[in-house]
């Protein structure tokens, strides 16, 4: 932009380009339409940054997002107190949630361990779940992504978890429903293979 | 998001949905990435928003987005100021700085004339256009999008400009450099032999 400059509106199109996904020109489309908003609009935006970064914390029992002391799924009593579902971030709770499947506890690690990015046991929310485990939980699901750092993340916590008098589960592998075998990978079909079941 | 709830991360969403090209996966992955933010970041975030809203308005020359009084094309007065480029966002002066060529003026009338929308010539910055049509303009060239919308707006525009006695010129079309022949769609073939030049 050899000659133009606009201050505000490029550190807005930096601000913009600094998330993940947007590149620059996405980030100039979107800055174009911040400017296009109403000033009230504008201020509802920039808002609504503000409060969710200062109301939202994490649920003090599950480590999940919430805006309470405990989150929608804690504070439920109808929901079975007996089994935890361990996921890696909380947009696992909402895709799970959407499922609909599941009608008991969460536990969000807030990461997966990943020896190659620094990430440690002791940066996750293991021993906040170590805590949970008393004579009332019987099965804990884990929900980790199916990559090195979420199958090693289930492996250590199995390890942890199993003398603690535990079930431990692991999400079923297979092939995705509305896929197609001939795109499957090679091992997604070895799993599925090893995990058929009777018809 | 049966039973799972958190207003201001859903208002956040919310927000984020809300912009040109961004679904709902993608909003909720950039909402994610604000709650991970610094408070600080978050606020110089909020900031740059409002600020970009606040200080940038239009140019009180060529309309285009600044925040002086003048934009940084008009206040060069090392550019030419006897050609007018006419374009119809503010995001084409910055395509047309980037590539560089063009040294003299722009005038932005932000949109082009689409009764479809109803968007007629008085929504757009014509009256100031043609108030800048002085002794020392020899030349408007339209620069609006070679769409449907954009070509009426430079038949319409080049009918007001004729009798001010101006000479009123059109970007070229033609095949786009690095394009294939093969892949180019009929009308711009036609359009590049039409305009074919001597070698």
């Amino acid at each position: 932009m050899a000659g133009y400059h606009v201050p505000p509106l490029e550190g807005l199109v930096e601000k913009f380009e600094s998330l993940p996904g947007i590149g620059h020109k996405s980030a100039q489309r979107l800055a174009y339409h911040i400017l296009d908003l109403s000033k009230g609009e504008a201020e509802s935006f920039a808002n609504a940054i503000l409060e969710a970064h200062e109301k939202i914390h994490y649920c003090s029992v599950c480590c999940n997002l919430t805006d309470g002391e405990l989150c929608p799924v804690c504070r439920n009593s109808a929901r079975d107190k007996s089994t935890i579902c361990v996921v890696e971030e909380p947009k696992d709770v909402f895709a799970l949630e959407r499922a609909g499947e599941y009608t008991a506890q969460y536990h969000v690690l807030h990461g997966a361990i990943s020896p190659l990015s620094g990430i440690g046991p002791d940066q996750l929310r293991i021993k906040e779940l170590l805590a949970r485990i008393d004579g009332s939980v019987n099965e804990v699901i884990m929900a980790t992504n199916p990559t090195v750092e979420g199958e090693a993340t289930a492996m250590y916590l199995s390890r942890l978890l199993k003398p603690l008098g535990v079930k431990v589960t692991r999400l079923a592998y297979g092939i995705p429903v509305g896929g197609d075998l001939e795109y499957a990978d090679e091992v997604t079909l070895q799993r599925a293979m090893e995990g058929r079941q009777e018809l």
